[in-house]
Formats: C-alpha cells, structure tokens, sequence
C-alpha cells in the first residue's frame, strides 16, 4: 500500500485532516465491522453495505454466490470500499462551522473471487471475528454445501485515504461573543441487552463472545 | 418516486427483506443523518460520507464549493446515495445464519446545483435540522460569503429500494439441538455528556437543541 497521496486518494478539501499512513487506515478498519463497498455496472455506481474483515492489506466481504454485488465484485472491476465510524457532533456558534467528529477511510482497489475451500474458511473466520470476537469458536463452522452457496471477495487495498475530524469547533475570533452554547455532542455505539431467541437448550448459558462484546 | 421495483433496484438476494413503499424509505432515511454518495469518474468508483438532509422525494447534500464530490455531482451524472443503520448482531448456532440487523436504503438518481440564494439556505437549514433539531435557530446564519463558499446538492430520487432484517436468528431446525446460545445483541447509538468548548460566554446556558437530542 502507497503511503503517499495520488490523485484519486489526495484529500483535496481541510487537507490538514487527511492521513496516508498504514497505522491510522487500519486502526479506522479495524474498528469497524461494517463498510460500503461500489462499483460500476454500465455507467451507473452502485453501493452496498456488508461486512467486512481485514487481514494485511486485505480485506474480505462475503454474500451469496447469486447476489449481483458479489458476481460484479470477482470480475476484478475497479471498487471502493468506505468505512466511517461517527465521534460526535461538533456544535459551532455559526451555521457554518458546524461539523462532526468522525474517522473514515476510502480504499481504492480491485477484489477477487477467493475459491480455495481452506482459504475461503479462513476469510470467513476473519469477517466474523471482525464482527464479534471469539464467535466463530463457539458455533457449528460452515458445512460444505453451506460454504459452496457462500461467496468470499478479496479486496486488496490499492490506495487508501484515511480522514480524521476530533476536538472541539473551531468559531471565527468575532463569533466567540455571541451567546451560543459551543461545543461536542459525543455519540457512541452501545449494546443493549442481549435476547436469546427463546429456543436455547436448557443450561446454555451466554457465551464469553457476547459478555466481552458488552464490555468493550 | 416508483414504487415499484425495476432491475436497478430489486432487492434479489432474500428477496422478503425488500421494500419499496415511500413511507419505509422515507422512515429509514430521516432516522440517520449521515449517507455514502457514489459516483463515477473514468470508471472508477468514488464513495463519500456526507451529512444528508431530505425534504419530499429530494435529499440534499452540503460541502465546499471547492471540492471534487460537489464538483462532480453537480453535472448531473449518474449518483448512488446509501444510509444503512445498524441495529444490533444476530447471532445464530452456525456461521452460516449469523447476520446483523439493519435498516438501509439504496436510492438511485441525479443531482444537480442549488444555485438559488434563498433556495440554498433553506437547503442547508433542512439538512442542519435533520442533523440536529432546533439547532439551527440558534445559531448565527451563513454570512453571504459563507454561502457562497457552500456547494448545495440537490439529489432527487428516482429510484430506490429499502432493505430491513430484524428479529430473531433463524436456524436450521437441527441445529436448535446444539448447545449454542443463539439471539440478537442489539447495538444503538447513543450521546455522552455535551463537552462545552471552553470559550462560551458566561451565563448562556446548554441550549435546547442539545437537551433534546440527548433525551431521545
């Protein structure tokens, strides 16, 4: 992966927030379990929400064979794949200096079809401990036909582009008189309480997966 | 808007999480303040976050004047605007029926310029007040050449398809035996306490806007 900028990852706009480095790109990813990937049919892009895995410089999305995202993705046409994690919103004394906080990540690349049954386990083991932790271990794995109806891409990241928004607004000197509350609003992701599907046998309790997603 | 869907927007893989209806889409889009635009330049797919305010079948979108998303965007070609909320993880016996709940919305269109003055205030006051209610009244408004450093979009939906999961994993029936605790953990967004920047002049108190927005 190029550290530096191109073209088609400079952050152009408050390039003061704009990051290339290995790092801070995958410590955004690996935050996240859920990305918007797109690509082109005809002229026309398309984007889906999926989850994802992380794995190097790889990251690894799955669906059903059938679906037309994961059919357009294995012809190794040109993707991007977003992720954006919200911090808060940044509440200024103007319209507009009103911003959020937030953390995203723009990759560019192209994906393939992972076909080899071992490597395609593995994929899928990524995405789900990527989603919630020590799961995979806890549930009967993927049988054969179960992988087969499966589709697992392979994206390499290309190029990537991380953006970083923190910290307070920042006003124009004259706005800091005027009488408006200024500040961060911080919005975070919790768990509520988990719900079993009332069809658990007797004497399972919940699982370490679950107790340690809670507390994190 | 069409309600029904066409091959741009039919939901074909688990085709009974599909909806069409305006009152879903519409429901699922002013629940989130926050979507992904995507649109093509060379072949290549470009994905952006941005803040999103709708109003009838119209979703407008804000950024500087200056850069490329705004600049392409506003030549009208081919966009794909996504919102996806999470709702929490599903979690089933087997790898294989894990999932997440979710609400998304793919909406299909053009965009074009708000040129309008008065046209794109009242734009930038639809998407600020989707971001945070009320908040826009106490603030000072966009200075003329505020405003004018402000690209607004106007996207008008032609097309889109919501898709929802909710409720309870679903096993195969043999897989109920395993000792494997299965339901849903579900996931929300919450605020923490309003960080003040420091600057605020003495006696003006929190406003309203943020009180609100806390308690909902």
């Amino acid at each position: 992966m190029n550290s530096q900028p191109s073209p088609r990852t400079q952050v152009r706009r408050l390039p003061d927030r704009g990051r290339y480095d290995e790092e801070t790109i995958h410590g955004i990813l690996d935050a996240a379990f859920l990305c918007h990937v797109s690509f082109v049919v005809d002229g026309q892009p398309f984007t889906i929400p999926t989850l994802f895995g992380r794995k190097r410089n790889c990251l690894y999305l799955h669906g059903s064979s059938a679906s037309r995202t994961m059919r357009e993705l294995q012809k190794g046409i040109p993707a991007c794949v977003v992720v954006t994690l919200v911090d808060g919103l940044v509440l200024a004394r103007s319209a507009f200096h009103h911003s959020i906080n937030y953390r995203s990540v723009v990759a560019f690349g192209t994906a393939r079809l992972v076909e080899d049954p071992e490597a395609k386990m593995a994929a899928l083991e990524t995405v789900s401990e990527n989603v919630i932790p020590g799961r995979w271990a806890e549930v009967r794995a993927p049988a054969p036909v179960e992988l087969k109806a499966t589709a697992v891409i392979e994206f390499t990241i290309e190029e990537a582009s991380a953006k970083v928004r923190n910290g307070p607004p920042k006003d124009d000197e004259e706005d800091y008189a005027l009488p408006v509350w200024a500040g961060v609003l911080p919005l975070r992701t919790v768990t509520g309480e988990p719900r079993d599907d009332g069809r658990v046998v007797d004497g399972v309790a919940m699982p370490a997966s679950v107790e340690r997603y809670q507390k994190r």
